[in-house]
């Protein structure tokens, strides 16, 4: 973590900043107060100060992803106008928050564990994906999407896609902005020349 | 691992068989011989008869995946007609071969570590992930696919759709056939209904 420079006073977002990447490289599971405590260059009772543990500082990160992904369902283009016309602002807006917020989404989509945080992060995802699903649905149901591709494998395929960013993008790249134009290039015209 | 039922006599396949959901459940590094041996029900030295160790079992687990994606660059639809009906090709395949060989492909995707074994697995795939793009750019180039999305960016979000396959698709939900076709349909032509 050499690359993190280190601060004598922190607030809980400075604090979950470097906890996120703590997380993200050794696994929450492998990750110790010690460890955390040792990142940030700041005591352990230091830490206690700002949260109860590790498990709360997992619960902002993720809620701050999650935050950002169903505050798209309440954006004005995602409320209203044709179904798909919806889809494909909710499309580009989760690949843009998943950019914006790299290391807070990618700690929610690799969480897997048993903690009642790690299962409510998993519920509220599964949320999000039933709410793109069900939009999904409304935009076949209106003739505006292809019927020959069940919903739910649809809803799979697409976050498959935009998911798969957390993978392959590093910062340095560049390129962010090209990044959600291409997602809803391939999401709903193909790669297919017109 | 109690699902797997055990036995006394084994052929490399099916020793492979038994480590390869070990590997995939415990993570490689997380897997001992003697993980291996309980899971097997047989004894380190039995496995020792067939094998070098834990590294030759990843090497031939990770082969058979690798075997299989080039296997598909190898076939007659591969190697001749027009460029975007060879990568439709390809595209379908290599989402029948991800399912035929599901715990093998789930492992060769989760590689990520640091022996030569990892490292040539990474090479590989990086070659096949290549190969597909240099696919795509000779489709683009005939004036086939869109030009509007970088080849390379577009390479990777189709196969973040196609891997993301195995995070999601359990053997028990049957519609195997229905999955490559919806990863034609999606990743040619989009969801948009025409």
């Amino acid at each position: 973590m050499a690359e993190i420079p280190t601060r004598t006073t922190y607030t809980v977002d400075s604090l979950l900043a470097v906890t996120v990447q703590v997380f993200n490289a050794r696994g929450y599971d492998g990750t110790s107060m010690e460890d955390l405590s040792r990142a940030a260059g700041i005591s352990k009772s230091s830490i206690y100060h700002h949260v109860r543990g590790k498990e709360e500082l997992l619960r902002l990160a993720v809620g701050r992803a999650l935050d950002g992904l169903f505050g798209i369902l309440e954006e004005p283009e995602a409320s209203s106008g044709r179904p798909v016309d919806r889809l494909e602002h909710v499309v580009r807006r989760t690949a843009e928050v998943l950019l914006a917020e790299l290391p807070y989404v990618t700690l929610l989509l690799r969480v897997r564990g048993n903690t009642g945080t790690e299962q409510w992060a998993l519920e509220r995802r599964r949320d999000f994906d039933h709410r793109v699903a069900e939009l999904l649905r409304e935009a076949v149901a209106a003739g505006e999407l292809r019927a020959d591709v069940e919903p739910r494998l649809a809803t799979r395929l697409l976050f498959g896609m935009i998911n798969s960013i957390v993978e392959w993008y590093r910062p340095d790249h560049g390129q962010t902005d090209e990044i959600p134009d291409a997602v809803v290039r391939l999401a709903f015209d193909g790669l297919r020349a017109v």
